[in-house]
Formats: structure tokens, sequence, C-alpha cells
């Protein structure tokens, strides 16, 4: 890949642009804001404006509702040959692409699967990717050379590609980003109700367990409503159990102890469970290790 | 204050007798696990077993439900001139002692804010409560002399004595540590339905949002069970909330569309207030630096 466009210089586009450019790829920086172009331009992501002639791989870098109009629209401006993006959900963007008559021979979506709760370029990392899962999600009948692209780009960012079915990908991140995201925000959000007082013994484990409510709501709203089946499917269950811990904690609380045996075995069991799930997550990949399948893309 | 018993060597015990160490204060360490206890003092924490004659302070480091029973014995032993505990519960126990017929001129509820996942004497960190709050919550005929023991304790570890009602500190504790628990328990649990392609996908955010679930389980069932009546109520509000995110989800996930505009305002004021809430949280306190308090508590 030689060269490359970037629609949408926030976060993630910025992340990606800065990247790109560490690579020696002569990139582009579009965004509807001028001003968020030329900031990322600043930071040495690379041109603002788009090329002459088309680039090799256009990466949309816009919130989930706009990836299927922007590769409308650029595609209508041959912006580039081929097709990313970077967006959180995979299978309504793809069929509101196909709703619209894009070519999606030449469309590859894709997931970087790294962020931060700042937002904007210039919260923008060259190295926000390196160690990371990078989803692709190649439809049926898209072309060899777009998924080639596609997968140089997460390989150029320092990530490891990973090829996933839309709804596949999207139960996926519903599991393990777009329900915690929503659980710890109804968390953080029941302090708007403490005291001063009472904010003040927090610790470290409130901060963490509520760190990624901080995200800019606007985006989450697109995010979590474009994945609203899978995240509800989650979400659901996780009701379900909160409310058999309520009613038992109200059974402990009541001066009746004839139940009190069966609830507390309730609350160990959902913090066992808890312990368990917990334990499932991966351990940690090693920080700023590069992929060796790096030099083998180029 | 001249010398400590230290009640139970697990995380916080041996944690707090390796502060008192560190102050020079003679420390003594009692466990129903005599392995504990040895541990322990291997560390450096104390020595093993009880005093010959009562020591200034005992502290009761033990889970809520043992409290009172502890300070009941104790008391009847003269372990101690006075006394306090680390319970994370602060309402049931001083009730429970009261009901035992313990000395209550003689104790003060105390509760040092922290903690790690990991339990047991070989997790204690003589530095655990530096510059944290610890809650004190004297009762009405408290000695005055049990009240400047236990803030003295507070201050020789390093922390921040904060003086609260024991119904205070359990609402408080309820919305800042317990509910969040459960809440994070709930969430790692469902963890146990996803397949080891989805967990790959997992990050730092996945990571924050759980880490407290891994707390041991059957001392987190006596924590939330021993102060169940305020847990349920913030945990009641979460799940009322959660009701209308998962219904407007729901509606989203529809291809009914007249209520789109009304359920994605839902889930941005829901995404809005965790914003809020989690402004609210103070920001990390700086590490490291010792109270001006402890030289004039001496």
């Amino acid at each position: 890949m030689r060269s490359a466009a970037v629609v949408g210089t926030g976060l993630i586009g910025t992340s990606i642009a800065l990247a790109l450019r560490g690579r020696g790829v002569t990139t582009y920086l579009l965004d509807r804001d001028p001003e968020a172009a030329r900031t990322a331009a600043d930071l040495g992501a690379g041109l603002v404006g788009a090329p002459r002639t088309p680039v090799d791989l256009a990466v949309l870098a816009v919130p989930p509702q706009h990836v299927a109009s922007a590769l409308h629209e650029h595609q209508q401006l041959r912006l580039a040959e081929d097709y990313t993006d970077a967006a959180s959900v995979k299978a309504k963007p793809q069929a509101e692409a196909a709703a619209l008559g894009c070519d999606l021979s030449r469309y590859v979506g894709g997931h970087p699967m790294a962020g931060r709760e700042q937002s904007g370029p210039l919260a923008a990392q060259g190295d926000l990717f390196q160690g990371r899962p990078w989803v692709l999600t190649p439809a049926a009948g898209v072309g060899r050379r777009a998924v080639g692209r596609a997968t140089e780009l997460a390989e150029l960012c320092g990530a490891r590609p990973v090829v996933m079915g839309h709804e596949e990908h999207d139960r996926a991140v519903a599991l393990i980003s777009h329900a915690p995201h929503m659980v710890a925000s109804l968390l953080a959000a029941r302090l708007l109700d403490g005291d001063e007082s009472e904010l003040q013994l927090a610790g470290q484990g409130l901060r963490d367990a509520t760190r990624i409510a901080a995200g800019d709501a606007e985006l989450w709203t697109d995010i979590v409503g474009s994945n609203a089946r899978a995240v509800a499917e989650v979400l659901g269950e996780v009701a379900l159990e909160l409310r058999t811990v309520v009613d038992a904690l109200r059974d402990l609380g009541s001066d009746a102890p004839e139940r009190h045996l069966t609830s507390r075995a309730h609350l160990t069991t959902a913090l066992v469970r808890g312990v368990q799930g917990r334990g499932r997550i991966p351990a940690k990949a090693p920080g700023g290790l590069r992929l060796s399948g790096v030099a083998a893309a180029n």
C-alpha cells in the first residue's frame, strides 16, 4: 500500500493516519470539520484534502450510522480503489451500504479493537492499535485486493487481523464492549445521588469500574443503538440476574430469617460466577511488541 | 500508642500490622489459622500470639459477621484496653456487639477504605492505606481514649481519619463500593456465555470494568449481605434504569421505527448521566504523601 485516505480525523482516524505516516504511506486527511483535519495534519498525520487520483485504500473512520453514506459518497467521488471502515458495529453499516447501492466488491468492514475515553485528533496515538486485535468482516463477493489491503492496514498499524462474520463480530462486541459500557454508565449515574462526603470515600475500584462510562455519549448512543439487538440480549440477562440479587438482598435486609440461607446462597453464586467470568478475560498482551507479520506484509 | 494486637492476619490485618511495626508499635498477631499468623510474622508484621498484659488497642480485622463475636471474646480475655475493627460494614456489627453485651465504651467502629483483589497475608502492603480515607464511626457513649487511639491507628497507617455515623457510612459504601462490586460481578458472569474467540477481543476497558469482581466471593457475600438494605436500594435503582435501557434497545432492534427517536433519547440520557456521575468521582489522591497530622498525634 502506497497511498491511503482517512475520512474522519477523530481519535481513531488520526491514530490510523499517524501509524500509516510512520510506515511511509502517503496519507490524505478528510473531515467535515476542516479544523479537525488541519489539527491532524499539524500532528504529522498527513496531507489535508482529497488526492488528485484515487488512493489504494480509504479508511472511513466515522461513527457507525455514517459509514454507509460515507462509502457511497466517496465511491461516487472515486476517492480510493478500495475501502474499509473502523466502526464498532458491522452488520448494520454493511446492510445500509448494500441498500444504498455501494460497490461492495471493494469494501471490507473493519474494527480496530482499541480506543480511549478522550476523543478528537489531539487524543490520537500512532501506537494505539499496537498488539490489539483488528477485526475484518469480508462479505461474500468482496475482491481479494480489498481484503489484502484492509489486512495490510491492520498490520501497518501494528494490530493483529482477525476475520469474523458481521453478526459474529456484533455479538462479540455486545458482550465484551457495548453491554459493559452501558452497565458502567448506569453504575456511574447512581453517583449523581451521592453526597460529596460519600464520594470522597471512592477509590480505585470505583474509578476502574466506571472508567469506560466517561466516553462520548453521542458516539456511544450511535454504537449501542446500531447494535441494539445483540446488546439487548446481553443486558436482558444482566437484568434477570440483577433482579435475583436485589430480591435476595431485600430478603436479607428483612427481619424474616427463614429464607436467609437461600438468599445468601444466591449472592454467593452471583459472586462466584463473577470471579469465574472475570477469569476468562485473556491476560494483558505484552505491550510494545511489533508483530513479525508486519514486515512480510510489505 | 505503644502496643497493639491485630486479630485476623489476612490482607487488611497484616497490612495494618506492617504499618504499625514500621512506626515502632509492638504488635501481636492472632488468627484462628496459626499458619496465617506465622506467615504475617515472617513478613515482619509482629509477634505471634496474645500479649501477657492488655495492649493499648486491638484491631479486629475479621469479616463483618465475626466482628461482634471477636469483640466479645477478646474483651472477655482482656486482650486490649480499647478496640476497633476494619470491617466494610458498620451498623450490623455495632448492633450485634450491643446484643452480645460487649463494653461499647471501649470500641470504635473503623473502616480503612483500601483493598486489593488478592487476599491473605502474602498480599499485604504496609503502605496500603497511605493517603486513603479511614472511616471511624464512634457511637454515643464511647470513651475519648478509645476514639483517640482508633484515630491514631488510622494516622499511623498514613490514612486520613473521617468520622461518620454507622448508617451514613453503610449508605456511602453501598453506593461507592458494594453495589459496584455486585454490578461488576454480574457483568463478569456474562463472560461465561462467551466463546474463546469473542473473549480474545477483550481489552483494557472490560478488564477495568470487571476488576473488582475478582474479589473473594465468600468475603463479599458477607460484606454485601451485612449491608443488604442499603445495597438493595442502590441496585434497585440500577435495575429500574437497566429495564428502561433494555426496552429502548429492544425497540431500536425492532423494525417498527415509530418510537426510535424516543428510544435513542433514552440511551443518550443514560449515557450522559453516566458521564456526569463518573465526573463526580474525586481525582486520584497524590500517592505517597504522609499526612502532617501523624506527627501531632504521637
